[in-house]
């Protein structure tokens, strides 16, 4: 087969640019004799590999030399500790927001070492929608406000930044990290597993105000500890470094396509074009509120669950791959990240038409 | 450039057969249209490629049932404070040895969740040995009893497997796995970095007895706990999907030479024949007790220390790199893990011979 369309929701497609150029580059690194995967993480060349792949990503996505840029090892759910380690300070409670299943994940892990109060939960609604903040039971004295602004699962995606006061907010950005802009201003802490816009598995990045930094507890593994992974530029240890240098490439490929703000036109317009046809489609649902339907990760339903299986072939002998819905939900799924070309949403629409029409 | 000699200690070299096959396999793996990067973590493609992994490290290491193997995110240090918080149980004391820098790194990081204590150290002989067991001050209520087998940097190896009687024997054995058969039922515990004889960096392998499970503390995040990543398959969360792919390439690697075995008679060779010539040689020294000297990384040092920048300078230029011995050490440092042919050791001596000739 040559290239598919994978609309895996994670690990998931990658610009096939960026893995060209992985390829050419896999054996020598300009001229090195070496991988990049073979490098010290301390040469001048890997250095400038990973500070070059650090000036692009705060250029894209408009960080200032107020945040501290981390490329941590390990994913969300490592962030899911790190975090309350971090930045409860002194204070011991922190502020939860529960749309889902992954904002249920860090609430889950949270609670082992903070008095966790869940401000506001739209489990009511199956998580088919966003509580709005004016219903929001938040403390002034939480040491941070926590959200996820985009469930990967259930296909729930805020459309506004909370105003979290003087509460520093924080949040999981893991499936919507450089799709559109964002004013990075109004968070304390960013987090993000690269392996949905950013890269492979295994990496993490995180975006900190510096003065959030300093504040972790005792028992916090140092590994885990902001401040000394800051101290070091991210290479306390050995850092991820092949995972680094590939979101890098990932990084320049953005800036080529013309950066967060052309993401989020083609962002908006993927998912408007899949939206419409589902809403259009009577043999097609989506159970989200409109106004909060994710712009990366669209939940479907066939009119007849039966179908599932053959819909789900039918894609696959097309090259429409990774269609299957989370097993906790069902149903379908397209996790439609910057890497899925508009091509791929245009071939899935095509594709669901001639299904419904065949089976409908 | 094509491919060069390098001797970093980590980062390291890799097998050039893995690389061109990982280089081939980039854009479409075996005909899926995906890189295995952009697989599903649950893919039967993933899942495949992970549990034969295993199941090959499993058989060129010699690893029983009794045993879990653990394929978790971060390196040798987040190990650091991993064991004490999963192996300390309501022991709250360990014991460790200390033989050089990785010993204290490890020492350092576990001292803040345990008694710790240090039953033997070399650091009076500027770590140039290895304490013998009999003068060791271990203690029966320890939890577990620490040691560095290797220290990378100073170049010094245990020649022998230490008798911990019925405490765990806990080893990081991130520069030596795989370099040699090893009988695995004499430890509780073995970790490794991958980015020495494994893979890329970012990934580390934990091989751990299964009775010492489920100890984990109150306080130990979920993705650190032992239990948690054995009873998910190390998918508790997106595990670092590429590295452990790579890892499964670099075992399959392994089998082709001949195993561990083979490996065993290729270092012994290499390093002996590094030594030899460095002790027969005036210009060279190897500071080590050459009953202890590490068969993975040789440090070295020239006569004149004036010299060390045009020795780095002509090896580059054929091709041979990264010989700078660690900053704490000074000198230069060839690592020569499983990966680096017979070849590049004839090469580099070479070199040297040609260099001591020029400048002795």
């Amino acid at each position: 087969m040559s290239r598919a369309y994978n609309f895996c929701a994670g690990p998931a497609t990658l610009p096939e640019p960026v893995l060209r150029q992985a390829r050419d580059e896999m054996l020598d690194w300009r001229g090195t004799g070496m991988s990049v995967m073979e490098m010290s993480h301390r040469s001048d060349e890997f250095v400038e590999i990973a500070e070059t792949a650090e000036k692009d990503l705060r250029e894209l996505a408009g960080i200032s030399e107020d945040y501290s840029v981390l490329f941590m090892q390990g994913g969300a759910s490592s962030q899911f500790a790190t975090i309350p380690l971090n930045l409860l300070g002194d204070k011991g409670c922190a502020d939860y927001i529960n749309t889902g299943i992954w904002s249920k994940k860090a609430i889950a892990e949270a609670s082992r070492y903070a008095d966790v109060n869940v401000a506001a939960s739209s489990e009511d609604s199956g998580f088919t929608t966003v509580p709005l903040q004016e219903t929001w039971h938040t403390r002034a004295d939480a040491a941070y406000l926590h959200y996820t602004p985009n469930e990967t699962i259930g296909g729930l995606e805020y459309d506004f930044i909370p105003d979290s006061g003087a509460v520093p907010l924080v949040a999981d950005m893991s499936s919507t990290m450089l799709s559109r802009p964002l004013d990075i201003s109004k968070f304390g802490l960013i987090y993000a597993g690269a392996q949905k816009n950013i890269g492979p598995s295994g990496l993490v990045v995180v975006i900190v105000r510096k003065d959030l930094l300093g504040k972790a507890r005792a028992e916090t593994p140092t590994m885990m500890n902001y401040q000394v992974i800051a101290d070091n530029g991210s290479m306390y240890n050995t850092p991820a470094t092949y995972s680094w240098y590939l979101a890098g490439l990932v990084f320049k490929w953005l800036k080529e396509q013309g950066g967060v703000g052309a993401m989020e036109q083609l962002n908006r317009r993927k998912s408007a074009k899949l939206y419409d046809f589902i809403d259009r489609n009577d043999f097609y649902a989506n159970p989200i509120d409109p106004r909060f339907r994710s712009w990366m990760n669209v939940p479907f339903t066939l009119a007849d669950d039966r179908l599932n299986g053959d819909f789900l072939q039918g894609a696959e002998a097309r090259g429409l791959l990774n269609l299957k819905g989370h097993r906790s939900v069902g149903g379908m799924r397209a996790s439609i990240y910057n890497a899925m070309p508009e091509a791929g949403v245009d071939a899935l629409i095509d594709y669901m038409a001639g299904f419904a029409k065949e089976h409908g």
